[in-house]
């Protein structure tokens, strides 16, 4: 089994993806919300490139609840922003969402063609690396930057997962994931400290979202994996 | 002072270089070989992309000295390989030599257009950070990495170059810079247990260049730094 990471979607787009099992990570914050909103029940989630594309969508389908950031601020007149703590269960239990975010739904796009993709984070590390395991294919797995430029909590859970993928028995590692590994295993005690100089990480507590900052730190938090398939997202069960 | 590094040198292409100071890294094999040819006395050194190329310029310019390799190996007729060993004063003192690699030369070829390009390794690491901060510009550092992948030998170099100028006063740093200093701190003590287990670690190893390995990591074995300018690798005074 090949253990591979694309610190970006675009490294993605030449990929022949087939035989792989892709893993998306956007930390801050769509993939953690997602997994969140799958553990509290959320029967599926369409992500969708552009605010244009959840309208018509919804026009098509009828009665649905929205989510969706722009620069981390959530669209006007949607039912979510990207914040993990909204996805509570007495609002999406049994609901369909439509979701487009700046980043992570770019991510989970640029997967289309795997043998399968998977929805992680650290808050459901082990469950979807334990999952990703079974398939017995080689892994990808694709963080989603920002705005096109490298994300320091994406590759620090890439490096995590790594590490989660290759605890037991012989693995390939490229020099990415040999990198993201490095990474992770100099910073996992500082996370917190970490992505507070990050990025994102500061974006975040510029908008007072310090809870989610924290909230997506809490690894191994759930134990849901959500799998993209079909145009949905919905529990890999 | 800003400091952000490229892990690829197709990153380069979109920015706006003329106030950027470039660190150009291809660790193994071609700014190594560099930074020790100029310390050997080497005149100066013109990079260019391929064979054909090089075969040119030769016709213009007159007599001169040819190196280059393609998948690590000495392009045949060549003077030289890519193996800073080769690179001995008896052999390039006050010479000029033509050279064409695989990655260092595009990654070279990227900067085009910055404020200065300066060529980095371990074996020079404190000497090109001194000289290029000497510029009070923005830095970054181009990782040329291998057939458009990701290389950790490079990164790990950059990592340590952030080290190196991020030591005094305030910088900011990109996620990139930060991350590949987590991945340099973690790594350092093992820096060539780790590179025997990267993609061109062990290429150089299987065609028995373990002596090329060693010597790549020597940091701070020499106080030279190279510049390119005007289309040629010369001693930056």
């Amino acid at each position: 089994m090949r253990i591979d990471i694309a610190f970006l979607p675009k490294d993605v787009s030449k990929l022949e993806l087939s035989n792989t099992v892709c893993i998306v990570l956007d930390i801050f914050r769509a993939t953690t919300s997602i997994v969140t909103s799958i553990a509290n029940g959320c029967k599926s989630i369409i992500p969708v490139l552009s605010i244009e594309d959840a309208h018509t969508l919804a026009d098509q389908i009828g009665p649905i609840l929205f989510a969706g950031e722009r620069q981390s601020i959530k669209i006007e007149g949607f039912d979510f922003g990207n914040s993990p703590l909204e996805f509570s269960q007495d609002k999406v239990q049994d609901k369909t969402i439509i979701m487009t975010t700046t980043n992570g739904t770019a991510a989970i796009k640029a997967t289309e063609g795997a043998h399968r993709t998977l929805i992680g984070s650290f808050v459901n590390a082990k469950a979807v690396c334990l999952q990703a395991k079974q398939y017995e294919k080689n892994i990808l797995i694709v963080c989603a930057g920002t705005d096109g430029l490298f994300s320091l909590e994406d590759t620090l859970c890439a490096g995590l997962l790594v590490q989660l993928l290759t605890g037991e028995g012989e693995r390939i590692m490229t020099d990415s994931a040999r990198g993201a590994l490095l990474m992770y295993n100099e910073g996992k005690d500082k996370l917190i400290q970490i992505a507070a100089e990050s990025r994102n990480g500061k974006r975040l507590y510029d908008i007072g979202r310090m809870d989610d900052v924290e909230y997506c730190f809490r690894t191994d938090l759930l134990a849901v994996v959500p799998q993209y398939i079909g145009g949905r997202i919905i529990l890999d069960k």
